[in-house]
């Protein structure tokens, strides 16, 4: 699949909703009738995207949960995104990776996430700098999304600390903007700094920014539109625990597509503002 | 497995090598002939390991290579690892991975690449702090091998930057070293600037360092030696594709194990002063 921003803002627009589901799908914590399928984590992933499709523009696999799996994870995350590719083309497809290598070797993550795979888009970490990134935004039609500020605490430590002078978080948007092909830029930008956003948008106003954060990490939708809302919309809102694990019992899937629901009528009534 | 440095140490002083052979793998680089065999890749990698294992105390797959070709990759991984830690016991095993990400999430990394794949250390990138770190030393016997300064271009992009009065890499050292179970830290380094080296021993005068970029990326062996050897040696020099393509013809382990013995004589050199 390839896909560009004006078809992910119709799709947004269409669905009224810019819900991304995260599907860090965990083998513990999936209901116990699923093991007796030949392929639980698949069966979980699939039930709940057939259950949530309509509700959200995209889906977030974080390939940590699968790789901890080893190969049956592997095979899982590749029976997904062809799931997904297949059944659901429309959708925007992120893995969240977080890589970021020198240039050879992100060559191969690229090759990976976006040939192998076919995902429209992959999370990239920004701190090998410019010849770590480039390599991955020389696929046409696909997103690169660099980490900015994430949503953890941790992201005190470094990112929000003054290099040369301003906020290293600040550095790296402002430097990827000179990035060949930095119109394939994305950002992911954690929820729970709602606040930060404006200062964003100042650097970066037309790019869509990946909110992690909102529901199980406690930041507001609302202020994040207020903040973050571009004339693309430009907000892809993830949720990841809140949704797929809603229940754990027989109801899984309809249990995170009222979630996922409850979701998408707030963001309808934020589009519609 | 499970290491100490001082096995480590042990391994080192007695074949008197520091070297870390990058098992970077990519299937259009390998000996056409080796693609009859039902997993080419991992033929390759166990041909360069019985050729080189008395020269080198570590290996070091990189993750990109195998993830580039789907479950056939992962699989080639597992067997990688596995057939290490039966033949050849006493090796240092390092997933060249590279990653981070928050504190549940990082949980399952370190359970994919210590409790699946059994490898004795992983790669890490410092840009989400503390609690993306944390996760991977809880391992009692595992090794984090933290991102501080990196030998490609991008690395004066960021790292070299001053983040609140001290370069954004040295501050990365010294903030790790407030984490929980920092004993189980080490570092990468990148060989290109080897004068680094010295500013980054005041930081971190005990802990191991992996440096890459001796080789394909042009540091100098003597260097490293001089700026960044400890009590304990403290230092593990990776080269990748310097040993592993050193011919692709049939003679490719052999001319691997010439390139590898090439630098395990001036290792034993420079241990020897």
């Amino acid at each position: 699949m390839a896909m560009t921003t004006a078809a992910l803002e119709r799709q947004i627009r269409s669905k009224k909703s810019f819900l991304c589901i995260g599907l860090d799908t965990d083998p513990m914590r999936i209901p116990d009738f699923l093991h007796g399928e030949a392929d639980p984590i698949f069966a979980f992933n699939k039930a709940i995207i057939d259950a949530t499709h309509h509700l959200c523009v995209a889906y977030k696999p974080n390939t940590a949960f699968y790789e901890a799996c080893g190969t049956a994870g592997w095979q899982a995350l590749e029976k997904t995104i062809a799931y997904l590719n297949q059944e659901y083309p429309g959708h925007f497809t992120i893995a969240d990776a977080k890589r970021g290598d020198i240039g050879n070797t992100a060559s191969r993550y690229a090759e990976a996430f976006f040939t192998q795979l076919d995902f429209d888009a992959l999370t990239v970490a920004p701190y090998m700098g410019r010849d770590s990134v480039e390599p991955f935004l020389e696929f046409e039609g696909r997103f690169t999304i660099l980490l900015a500020l994430t949503s953890n605490q941790g992201a005190f430590d470094f990112q929000t600390l003054s290099l040369e002078g301003q906020a290293l978080y600040l550095q790296v948007l402002r430097k990827s903007l000179e990035y060949r092909h930095a119109e394939r830029l994305m950002y992911v930008v954690g929820a729970t700094k709602a606040e930060f956003l404006s200062e964003i948008r100042q650097i970066v106003p037309d790019h869509f920014l990946l909110i992690p954060g909102v529901g199980a990490q406690g930041g507001s939708l609302e202020e994040v539109c207020r903040y973050g809302m571009n004339k693309q919309v430009g907000l892809l809102v993830n949720s990841s625990r809140g949704i797929i694990y809603a229940s754990n019992g027989p109801d899984f899937a309809r249990a995170a597509a009222e979630s996922a629901a409850a979701m998408q009528r707030q963001m309808a009534a934020l589009l519609g503002n």
